[in-house]
């Protein structure tokens, strides 16, 4: 759903009205009877022969995701990988709202990320209560983590974007998603490796 | 493979010789079972009753992966996702040398991400060549995507870890792993909605 989330919106960007499976198939690298199964299963938004309404599609995609609704998001970490998150285009029109920057490192508090203050961990309690914030994006080294997840529980944050190299366990009521950096560069290289060795063979 | 590896990793980092399948387990919330399964796969590393010999199963795995060798890695996009790629902690120790930073606005060339000077995007294909790189790590905006392909097409580059938006069709003889944040964002956006509506229900 993300892809095809993702791809909807360059086509509404470029002025697409409709579009055919045949269409979308060959722009995703898709089957287009694989489409076909997969938007049905959300309501059947396509008719036969007409293609379907890009910006109708895109908006029952949006509900489907949670994304019609907005999210208020932190970054915990204001390293390099802390900036990107936090200055990453295209969050906003996808309805996150990045509202803070947090680290402990009591130099970096008070300069700015875009439009943002780092401020200190020790204000974001207070702050993830007084926001609303439900997403946490967590970019520390992995020796903070425990100490952030003892803030977080009983908040309001029902997520967790996780970039840090550990295997996050945050209880039953947070969501965890992982990005391992590091796990996807040795994936990248585990592919590498199998394919020089198929073609020893 | 890259999870066994990263776990393993900490093990060794932490003293362990030898660790059980159970004990294994625990830690990487997967049945000893399966864990059994996957390391037989690759040869039977483990003794019963005695446990995996930590350092010998990580060098094995090393190797499944490709790292035993070293692969020598560029960043191209010296945008804050490009310094964190460039700076990422731990990527040398896995073998992963990082050689260069490269980006096309003239104002950016010269500074230093870390050790590394950023270079001008017309200097890639010559670096590629004379430094042996095996793999482009790809920060840019969408829009230089195409160049920077065209650029690597043809060259010694077997692998590109591709951050950028677009999915990428580099040729038969590139890998590309993505790292789609954006995606990765809505995914957890799409979990929360769907807890949601469980709970509602």
């Amino acid at each position: 759903m993300p892809r095809y989330y993702r791809y909807l919106g360059e086509l509404l960007e470029n002025g697409f009205e409709r579009i055919s499976s045949d269409d979308l198939s060959r722009r995703m690298n898709v089957t287009a009877s694989q489409i076909r199964q997969d938007l049905n299963n959300f309501g059947g938004f396509g008719q036969q022969g007409y293609g379907y309404n890009v910006k109708f599609l895109y908006g029952e995609i949006a509900k489907i995701l949670g994304v019609e609704k907005t999210h208020n998001v932190v970054v915990v970490g204001a390293g390099n990988l802390g900036h990107a998150i936090a200055k990453y285009p295209g969050f906003d029109r996808r309805g996150f709202n990045m509202l803070g920057v947090f680290d402990i490192n009591s130099s970096l508090i008070g300069q700015k990320v875009g439009d943002l203050e780092i401020m200190p961990v020790s204000k974001l309690k207070e702050f993830i209560m007084g926001e609303d914030i439900d997403i946490i994006a967590l970019t520390t080294p992995k020796e903070a983590v425990e100490d952030i997840i003892s803030i977080v529980k009983d908040s309001k944050v029902t997520a967790i974007w996780n970039f840090t190299p550990v295997d996050l366990k945050a209880g039953p009521d947070i969501l965890v998603e992982n990005v391992h950096l590091a796990d996807s560069l040795l994936t990248l290289s585990y592919k590498q490796q199998m394919r020089k060795n198929n073609k020893l063979e």
